[in-house]
């Protein structure tokens, strides 16, 4: 029987009882005349939403976040309960949120679905995941949605919820889920306990949260899309996210129907996936014509029509942008009968899935040794700059695609302590790492601690003779020029300048 | 022996002589301080770059364009020498900056290559085409880029230059092309005249202009990017762009030598090209599941990272977009030597050519009847909204999709009196077309005219039961349900919303 939730080797005792509601009734006590709003999730979106709410705009809420009580999620609960903010992050206002929602203790922790009977608002936040089938090397062999956990946590939220409550799903789920998932279940559930089908509000939202420095302003000062199945739901759902968002500054955008947003999601999401995609031919060009991409993609940002050209790199990661447009294809052909999917946004997803592999492929190019017992230093594993995320990160092919040529490799990360999926320890120190030395330094993630380091290129140009690869363009021209008196550098997307 | 050259029916001789040295003297004798512009080649791009250094900011230069004395051209030379600027537009400057040179007398025309030997600067604005092989529903077999005619005119300017000339190339090309076409043909031509080929100057910045009514600011007042084949060269190639370009307002962008230019210029073409096409799956995907995808544009377009998302619509034309993808995965494979191309830039052309197709589909899916015999009504033909340029219109095909099923055509456009490509008349009064009777009239076009035209709705509505079909988007919500009332309405990328 599983009985712990670990993190950062802390260990949580997942409780027997699957009874909290002595707990939650004390909680609410506290906070009679404030409307209740419970989280379903609590992972990167669904803590801070949490803390969010708790420190709503215009609005005192008792917030409750549930959970499962299991080996992965047990550890956030208590985490909240014990005063640890379960998502550690760059963003200051993190930290003064959760100061404030402990000052108020109007922010609760629980796994019993009991909570969901005391809300007046329930924000589905969990994970809809793709079922991707990839070879070793990352090629995308097939895909497919199982939507079985979804429909099994909406369900739970029917079976327990008041009748006329709002649920307002923020989870980035297939075209046509809303409508023709969620809403069934709900109402099903509803009539099976013998309450009217008719109150419920569900409205759609999604987030679009960036972990990382404005962690908190990606959701509060941010605009916002929505939708109901209803006109009542839709007005519930406005009034709602006008009392936890800065609407003034940031005003919402209405679309007619819970398709129209759940699309608009996957839409972004695709179209910024193709757009990563793109470069990925073209930095093969500039290599081979031996021009900066860098330099001209810098040069194209300057039309207004071109200012999200995106800039050659390793690879994209992260939850969203490696399945989403893939959720939009299935949906397409699973959920509106369509024969064919998305064959451009799919392209996508596969091309960047291979990214990684192209970066790897670049090294093995020029450089003309065997990697075996090479000693490499990857500065960075995470997939974003500047943010503690290793969801699908693209440093985990390329480390792979080393590891297969039997190098030696060495981790650095100023926000990773380890590595969940690789199950490694990764070092937090650029000192400590640079103390030994390497064959091959990479610089794998753009985080500021490497841009713009005088004492980073010092301590480079002090070591012996070694290959600096840099995969994501953040060395500048000058310490380009600096390091190759010394050592031989290669830049990803970027040809050999004289 | 082809000795006419027409233009909306006026006629031009085409003179027998070759010489035209006598008028160019005569013409430069009254510009004896000024230094000397030439430009090859007076379409779209060239006639404009002549007016825009007659009137250059802060120099007086003698310019003279040059084209062909053939049946295609030769009416731009007459016309220019005849007081009627050659192309047609809504940009009032155009007419005010003619006015101007003409009363300064400082802009000349000719065919005769014996300009080229006056000139400081030559500026090279000619076609460079793609053979594409298509089916005859657009379906791309194959292409070609064949350079001669390119290389040719590349030589005669070689055959007489100066050698101390600066050459500046604002054409389109497949990457590469400055350095291993334009170079060694100017080169070869300086060696065997016994003349220096070390003092002669090339350099290279592509041009981003965009017909319609900001025409002459989107060369005088936009951002540019320059290189040179070296440092003389770049250094004249800058000063030269000064003197004719609001560069304190929009600074010039270096970049790193001629490829990296010509790299860029066929990139941002790409991206954009392939970010029109993308729209087409999604277009299809709204369709199914009943919803607006240009609200849901409307949406994401708040993000500053996805303001650029295109619309749907019926597809994409005009001279760049349609070729330029192609020539950069021809360079590639055929100027670097690269065993694939660009696949994916490719397919945006591939899909884009196949736009108007879909545009078409999306009506017979939805209409009952047989189109034999309709009468139909389209309102624009250009490929763009507010100009008059037919050149790769999406409109092309979709008229042709009506006329294989026999269908009965108006055409309208407030810019187009006579479409070339098809030889057929054009009418540019609303008012005219819309006497007549329809079965089914099809917004085309983007034109102001038919946005927001409260007089061309009320008479929409006057009219007998027809099909109104917007491929464009042009229609907004209250029309269409004011035009639903009486008439059916489908909108491209657009369920039937209820």
């Amino acid at each position: 029987m599983i009985s712990e939730s670990i993190i950062n080797s802390k260990k949580y005792k997942i409780p027997e009882v699957n009874d909290d509601s002595l707990s939650i009734n004390k909680f609410l006590d506290n906070h009679k005349d404030s409307p209740v709003v419970v989280v379903q999730g609590l992972g990167f979106v669904g803590a801070v939403m949490s803390l969010i709410c708790s420190n709503a705009l215009n609005e005192e809420y008792a917030v409750i976040g549930v959970d499962l009580k299991n080996k992965e999620n047990y550890w956030k609960i208590e985490s909240i309960n014990d005063g640890v903010f379960p998502v550690v992050s760059s963003d200051k206002k993190i930290a003064k949120f959760f100061k404030e929602s402990q000052r108020k203790r109007n922010l609760y922790a629980t796994w019993d679905p009991y909570a969901y009977s005391k809300a007046d608002v329930i924000i589905v936040d969990i994970n809809l995941d793709v079922d991707k089938e990839s070879s070793k090397m990352k090629d995308l062999i097939s895909y497919d949605v199982n939507l079985n956990p979804f429909r099994k946590a909406i369900k739970i939220i029917g079976e327990n919820c008041k009748e006329d409550a709002l649920i307002l799903v923020e989870t980035t789920v297939p075209p046509g889920t809303c409508d023709q998932i969620v809403k069934p279940i709900i109402k099903e559930e509803l009539i099976k306990r013998g309450l009217s089908s008719d109150k419920i509000k569900i409205g759609h939202s999604y987030e679009r949260v960036m972990p990382g420095p404005n962690y908190i302003d990606s959701i509060q000062n941010f605009y916002r899309v929505f939708s109901g199945i209803d006109k009542k739901s839709e007005i519930a759902t406005e009034n709602f996210l006008k009392s936890i968002i800065s609407t003034k500054t940031f005003p919402l955008t209405r679309l007619n129907g819970t398709n129209a947003t759940e699309m608009a999601k996957v839409l972004e999401n695709s179209f910024r996936a193709m757009n990563i995609a793109f470069m990925v031919e073209w930095s093969r060009f500039a290599e081979l014509a031996e021009v900066d991409l860098y330099e001209i993609v810098k040069a194209i940002r300057m039309r207004p029509t071109h200012k999200n050209i995106m800039l050659p790199g390793i690879g994209v990661g992260g939850y969203c942008l490696t399945k989403d447009p893939l959720l939009a294809s299935w949906s397409k052909q699973n959920m509106f009968n369509s024969e064919v999917g998305l064959g451009q946004s799919e392209m996508g997803v596969k091309i960047n899935d291979k990214m990684p592999q192209n970066a790897f492929n670049f090294l093995k190019k020029n450089i003309s040794f065997d990697l075996k017992d090479k000693k490499i230093l990857l500065l960075g594993v995470s997939y974003l700059s500047n943010v503690g995320d290793t969801r699908y990160t693209p440093v985990e092919l390329f480390y792979n695609c080393l590891i297969s040529e039997n190098a030696k490799i060495q981790l650095h990360d100023p926000f990773v302590s380890y590595w969940e999926e690789k199950e490694m320890k990764v070092n937090n120190s650029l000192n400590d790492v640079l103390a030994f030395s390497y064959d091959i330094i990479v610089f794998s993630t753009g985080h500021n601690e490497y841009a713009d380091n005088k004492i980073l290129i010092d301590r480079l140009i002090d070591m012996d003779n070694l290959i600096i690869y840099d995969t994501i363009g953040i060395l500048n021209t000058k310490e380009i020029t600096l390091l190759k008196k010394k050592h031989v550098v290669y830049v990803l997307g970027r040809g050999d300048i004289k």
